[in-house]
């Protein structure tokens, strides 16, 4: 029986496991190459403080392959480091760093490149080329899977058209689709949540759609930040200690830690009641001391985690996006301040869009006269109905999910708010029966997916709590808005009464007052203009 | 930018994303930790022909602290492999076969070690004994997670009074708790599954539960197979050519699938019109002419794959299991001819209880008579109520599943079919309201699972399909049941009337007839066998 004991290499794993990195159906298959090309994409771009223009291309190669195509005007990659990136899972740069990035695992791609191998036996094609280069380099490449190691089957100079950028190509089999989980769709609210992004995506068909960047201001970089000293378990401590560089406990605290200055790590080291003092050496600690210092830790206040490892898209930005992709009559977003999970700083990001699309809406004019409006439809808005369920739009850091909804933090948050508090009708349990779009975010260092597809937020405690929160705000605000609309539609249909009416009394006045015509129509203005005002809200 | 590109260790990964692992929270973090251990030492005793004995123990540390020891009676473990199976993730002797066994990944004892020493920074105990050995082994084990490799902390031999066998102990951080989700309940569940197994279980209150055995027969052990022509994608299909030691394709088709003899290996040659012969070198073969072979595979009849690779509970052994551990009026089980997804053979067993426990029940006694019969109430059953939703029992290979209910095929399969259809009621999408408990099992040489964590089933389309199939046959098979019991009872309302009223009918009769007092009563004991086998069903 030991004989048969041996090592299973990750990719390996994965390969037989391909459904937990997004590849279970020919649909899925598709979305998910074109999204880990996508974020790696956004995420380069980014670093290098570039404008991102992303142009994804599918292309129908008979029967049901497709070569998926995504290229990028990011810093490109230097040579050495194509392969591994491309032909390796678990590599990259990402997953060592406390800030938020779309990427974090360092697999995604390179799993798109494994499943297209799988399944019509190409290797992924590669053209990079970075600024101080002439020329790009092409490479083949595909993954040795019993070693998780790449396996290069070209490697040249070539001429591109491009100063700096990255192409990708998979040829792989799969279906493609329109619709809730279509690319387009994915693309779409790829452009809601990052309105400094251009996306350009030719599909099978040859037809070319662009979502246009609406803000030419790149978001601000989030800065990496070292661990919390309140997120750290004793076993992480005990690994932390060993592996420091510094001599001293006060050192070790100050350096490795986040928030930790002299006089934080010397109130820490006081309560560990002079069992360690300030020149204690980390790598001497025991276990028991260890133990000591972990409590020690915990009943020490230390500020908050900075913050600006994370970036939420902003009120301002988010309002645009949402205005831009979607049609409504009212939007409103909330922000939460700043939380921590784990000692992983998190925030969460709401936006409601309210409203049927092309529908009619009331609105008070300038000068306080509600007028109809009838409301343009757009391209391929969330058309929402009244007696449908709100549609809902989860994104983790800037990404969209579009699978796995009912597993997701996001949704159990939703489903969990009392919508009926704000004049919801919600069946119980469910998500609020009512015209409008859920829009939430949830940014992190680090985010807890359910699965390496990342397709869904795991509803850790401290998340559901901060999105409850934040949809309960969104709810409450909603709400007032409602009662504005209710009490404006109230108001217009009195108001119309009075008008048809208004020439009638205009008559009866001139007959009871034997007013000129001028006058009578002068008096039926001016009444008109108070009745208004006197009803302006 | 290049240089912070690193290599990402599965140890750190699973670290870090520990929330697929099962360990998401300190209520699930001992139950994760038991069901790795006992799912291990199941697979070893059945394994190694041994009826299982395992005794799990779990002891309160102070604070938050728990002490999880699994011991059971298996072979034992040779030493040069136990440091490597408990502190090495993606190692073990399952991951390589095709074939049924509770464990598959070479994940989740080492996980649940390295979850013990991030939370307490103490490492696994070990000790094993295998029958050959005078003494145990014991080991402290840790793993070294950013290599992914075991750190050995001490090593040696020592006395122990099991002849074979093996005890991990674990410490870790975790809160005990009982219901739905405890470790008691995932034993009971293990024992309805498995009832070839006792468990013995000491709570931290050193309370002492047994389940024992209600059979002496270990089901056969589940032999293991090759890959199936059939469910091979063109990529592997280029990996096995190249690896493979045969030196005619004739040869490999035959020596490398399961279910190609001479017969099929020359069709499948043909079908490929002359491009490839018997004598064909595999290792020689282009991509376009593997293409070609992958396409008269698939084009080729081949049998079914051989079903031995699984072994299903057995109708017989189902019904023991659930008389033994649930208190109902009507058992039923359904097992589905074995399918096969991806290649992989699966097969789909349901069994259902039905009728409130401790409540009263109605049956045809040898007369046939129907009696009201008093329920005896057993000791932890599960107590349905007629409105509330039916309790639902997942299990994939044996073993419970107790965690993500809502993101299970299973689930989803229970709540797609039709139960209005069978007279019960059911909301929209959700699960049936009535008074059952649904058991139902996948066994398959490849569970499909959502997460690393095997908490549920991937609702991969054939697994659905073999579900909804068998359910609705249990449903069908329950109509037929719940018809027969509303017919029964509306009888035994009828025979009531008339019982109450026979005896007025005798005084009628003899006033009539001028019968004696004998001649009445005997008329009446007559009317009345006539009247109830008239009626018998």
């Amino acid at each position: 029986m030991a004989a048969r004991q041996r090592n299973i290499a990750v990719s390996e794993f994965f390969l037989k496991n391909r459904h937990l990195l997004g590849f279970d159906s020919p649909h899925k298959a598709i979305l998910t190459t074109v999204k880990e090309a996508v974020d790696n994409a956004l995420d380069a771009c980014e670093e290098a403080s570039i404008l991102p223009d992303i142009c994804v291309e599918i292309m129908h190669r008979g029967d049901d392959r497709y070569l998926v195509a995504v290229e990028d005007n990011g810093p490109g990659i230097v040579d050495e480091q194509i392969a591994r990136i491309f032909g390796k899972l678990l590599y990259g740069s990402k997953f060592h760093q406390l800030r938020q990035s779309r990427g974090q695992q360092g697999m995604g791609i390179s799993a798109a490149g494994m499943y297209g191998q799988l399944t019509t036996g190409r290797p992924m094609r590669i053209l990079s080329r970075i600024e101080s280069e002439k020329r790009a380099s092409e490479m083949l490449i595909s993954i040795d899977t019993s070693k998780n190691r790449p396996d290069i089957h070209s490697k040249r100079k070539v001429a591109w058209r491009r100063r700096h950028g990255t192409r990708v190509e998979v040829e792989l089999e799969g279906h493609y689709t329109r619709g809730q989980h279509s690319v387009e769709m994915y693309l779409k609210q790829t452009a809601i949540a990052n309105p400094h992004v251009t996306l350009r995506c030719v599909d099978p068909g040859g037809k070319t759609r662009v979502f246009r960047r609406s803000t030419d201001a790149l978001p601000p970089l989030p800065r990496p930040i070292k661990p919390h000293p309140h997120g750290v378990e004793l076993g992480r401590l005990i690994q932390m200690l060993h592996d420091t560089p510094s001599r001293t406990l006060k050192r070790f605290l100050e350096d490795d830690f986040s928030r930790v200055g002299t006089t934080t790590a010397r109130r820490i080291i006081e309560r560990t009641s002079g069992r360690l003092s300030e020149r204690s050496n980390p790598r001497r600690i025991a276990h028991a001391r260890a133990t000591q210092l972990h409590r020690a830790i915990r009943h020490t206040r230390v500020s908050a985690p900075r913050t600006d490892c994370i970036v939420p898209i902003g009120e301002k930005r988010l309002l645009e996006g949402l205005r831009k992709e979607l049609d409504a009559d009212f939007f409103l977003v909330i922000t939460r301040p700043p939380s921590v999970y784990g000692g992983n700083p998190f925030q969460v990001e709401i936006g409601i869009a309210w409203g049927r699309s092309g529908g009619l809406a009331l609105a008070v004019d300038a000068k306080g006269r509600i007028r109809r409006k009838h409301k343009k439809a757009k391209g391929a808005q969330h058309a929402e109905h009244a007696d449908q369920a709100a549609h809902l739009l989860r994104f983790a850091n800037r990404v969209p999910l579009l699978y796995q909804q009912s597993a997701c933090a996001i949704t159990k948050a939703v489903a969990q708010t009392n919508w009926r508090a704000y004049g919801l009708k919600q069946p119980k349990g469910a998500l609020p029966i009512a015209p409008m779009v859920i829009f939430a975010h949830v940014a992190s260092v680090w985010v807890p997916f359910t699965s390496e597809s990342k397709e869904a937020v795991a509803p850790l405690p401290e998340i559901s709590r901060e999105l409850v929160l934040a949809l309960q705000e969104a709810g409450r605000q909603l709400a007032a808005h409602i009662r504005r609309d209710n009490r404006l539609e109230h108001e217009y249909e009195k108001r119309a009464y009075i008008e048809s009416y208004l020439p009638h009394v205009g008559l009866a006045l001139q007959d009871i007052l034997e007013l000129s015509d001028r006058e009578r129509n002068r008096t039926v203005a001016r009444l008109d203009i108070i009745l208004h005002r006197s009803r302006k809200s």
